[in-house]
């Protein structure tokens, strides 16, 4: 089950489908972090919102494609974590193995953080 | 027993009650986190001045929300524990469980922190 990626202009949008398996992730993260380098993005938004759990495996690896990608030039934005799945993080300790990536609320928002970013000079021309 | 909710301009200011139960504090749990992502609330304000415990539960509840806020991308200031408390918790070593979480003297200097941050460009337009 392949992740809908779609480029929007500098950025990268992946948007993580409910019914992935822990080989489906592994593979997105090698071609995001790819990806990356071949469209010289300046950023990467992973979109969770279709996501009914967040499980440790699923934390870890999105934590490691915002640090790969970060060596690369590009900063992420993870966004859609619903309320429900935040407070199931929490509890589980998850959320500080997230510690260090930006999280927002939707894809505007993250597009807002990503343009502020770049305008302050943060990222690749 | 319900939690006054304000919501003053990009933020939510709940004021906690002294005759919370933990069920209580649950529910604020639930309402706060889906009502940062209704109104694209860029802070939260707990204010805890009215309380006169802060036991385990209250401080390890807390702590979950500015944690579940946070990955719906709000930052999360409490303000208002007074002097007997603050020593009460440090004593029990519940100023720890805290950890991580802004505080603050009053409403004034929290609503200062998070303009501050958000003129940073640290928080959502």
């Amino acid at each position: 089950m392949s992740t809908p990626i779609l480029k929007q202009g500098h950025y990268l949008i992946a948007s993580l489908q409910p019914e992935q398996s822990d080989t489906d992730l592994l593979q997105l993260q090698d071609i995001l972090v790819e990806q990356v380098g071949r469209f010289r993005s300046r950023g990467l938004i992973l979109d969770v919102t279709l996501l009914d759990v967040m499980d440790s495996f699923a934390t870890r690896t999105l934590r490691n494609i915002a640090q790969a990608v970060s060596l690369r030039g590009a900063e992420t934005v993870i966004v859609g974590i619903r309320p429900e799945i935040a407070f199931a993080m929490v509890q589980l300790g998850l959320d500080a193995r997230l510690s260090g990536v930006r999280t927002a609320l939707d894809l505007e928002e993250a597009l807002a953080i990503l343009n502020r970013r770049c305008q302050e000079g943060m990222c690749r021309d």
